[in-house]
């Protein structure tokens, strides 16, 4: 393999002026740049990362865009996408859109500049101009948790309705009727899918209709809060609470125990979408769906590799499991 | 500004090859990358990020090497870091060493590859030759919360004699004489200073200097609760436990639960370092020493937004407060 002393001599120019261009400074004059690059060209030379990437097609770098890395959900997905991309020669670079679509923007602008190989994206909103000529320039590009309309890429998701059945057989086998529910912005596919799927299925599991007992947060713990204060100043006295992923059942943990009481918030059962380390030692215990944060993140780099290597890949669902910690 | 045309012009190739050769194909003769190169140089064409980092010191990217994304001290300083940086016109790209030498090392290699401008590192060990050498680089480099011994880079951490301080006090107000600790590993320097400071201060807190209350983990759930096993298997029976960092927490009070029963288990005190959303639903409440990842990641970007510009930057120990839930 040729030495950066191979390229200094081919181009006729001191080693030094040789690194400095090859390192990228601006303090060589564009005549050594010339030759320098051309000399390094015809040798092959591969030096750092940028180098390299002008020269061979992959970088061997991941990109992953999480919603909001402070969720559990997704630092565990972003931990399990990390190890399975490593485990197959790659690496992830991660960044955090916190819920925000400009935020998620820069860094789709940022990660074309970073030359990576393909994108894991859960995305904050609807295609964007940058996702859509990220798309176009030809970059592979996997969906998780959460859908884009008119966006054609392989989705990794939760099966969320799934979810939400067995959430609905637990709180009739409870015997709840007055039950409320606190969801997540409905312009996110997981925030409608959860919602449609609760609303549809309610009823044939004995629970009321009555809609002053449905709301909406940011999926975030203080949205949550503010969702579940609302429902009980409508006068509505549940019995259970459904709180959809899980910063909005931290939020309606807070809300009810501010607003009624430790004591009388401990008497209503509080079920929940995503299942977090500290529900087992609630009062009462909050029982959960197990959304696997870990297989999705796995098959997301799984099939992200496959785009990258010219394969075909389909989405898949995902399934939850339910973690019942009524009578332990 | 020239674009990929006058490249072509200039080197006297086909648009398309142009465009393979700027793009990083290998689809092309050594000789028209050779000559598309130079022209680009001698142009000052500016394309993708790879070609930019060759021809201009700066990426305005920094790397961000975290311990554990899944412990909220780290998704909580990852993001007040991302926050600081875009505000300040950088973006932060995210690698996770999960606890483990040989995986931080990896992503030391791919963070030199990428060329960032510099980066934010909380070390998992000693300085290992990767390090050694990303520094002899030049990159720049600041600590974040833990320190390596031999490497004199800035460092941004919790006071933790003072937060142990803290917890010592609460302890004796609290009229505790049979205090357990759990730790995290002696090798880290958090784990090494929140231990000597609590041996240091427990017999002037009227603390039982029973070594036998003493036990140490991963900084994890799982060792914690092995080490809270082990405690309680010496025969000896706290009234009070001290978690070291926020997942230990977690372990103790979940080893506490399975050895003792959840009712006897209700009688011990926890006190934790890290303060954790669902510690005020925990029974009793446990109270914490609320350790301040957002300043830790607000002031390290900005230390090293300040060794990249060439200023001196010092150290800085971040002061914890105390969150006390005992009467609450």
């Amino acid at each position: 393999m040729a030495t950066i002393k191979d390229v200094a001599e081919r181009a006729g120019v001191a080693l030094g002026t040789a690194s400095r261009v090859l390192s990228g400074s601006t303090q060589t004059s564009p005549d050594s740049r010339a030759r320098v690059l051309a000399a390094a060209a015809e040798l092959n030379y591969i030096a750092n990362g940028p180098a390299r990437a002008l020269r061979r097609a992959r970088t061997d770098v991941l990109g992953l865009l999480v919603s909001d890395i402070r969720n559990p959900f997704f630092s565990e997905l972003a931990h399990a996408a990390e190890t399975e991309a490593m485990r197959r020669g790659y690496t992830v670079i991660l960044a955090n859109a916190n819920e925000d679509e400009a935020q998620a923007d820069e860094y789709l602008r940022i990660f074309a500049g970073q030359r990576i190989d393909g994108l894991l994206l859960s995305p904050q909103g609807p295609l964007s101009p940058r996702l859509t000529s990220l798309l176009a320039s030809g970059m592979p590009v996997v969906l998780l948790n959460r859908r884009v309309a008119g966006l054609d890429a392989p989705l990794f998701s939760t099966d969320n309705a799934q979810g939400v059945g067995l959430v609905l057989d637990w709180l009739q086998a409870g015997g709840h009727r007055d039950v409320a529910f606190v969801g997540g912005p409905t312009a996110m596919s997981t925030g409608a899918e959860r919602l449609a799927a609760y609303l549809a299925g309610r009823e044939s599991h004995g629970i009321s209709t009555d809609d002053a007992l449905i709301d909406s947060g940011d999926f975030l713990a203080g949205g949550a809060a503010a969702a579940i204060a609302r429902i009980l100043d409508r006068g509505v006295r549940p019995t259970a609470v459904f709180g959809a992923n899980g910063p909005t059942t931290l939020g309606v943990v807070r809300g009810l125990r501010e607003r009624l009481g430790v004591e009388a918030a401990s008497r209503i059962e509080v079920v929940s979408f995503d299942n977090l380390d500290w529900f087992e030692f609630a009062t009462p215990p909050i029982s959960a769906v197990r959304n696997d944060a870990a297989t999705i993140g796995r098959l997301g780099v799984a099939g992200l590799i496959g785009l990258i290597e010219g394969r075909d890949v389909a989405s898949e669902r995902i399934e939850t499991t339910f973690v019942d910690r009524r009578n332990v």
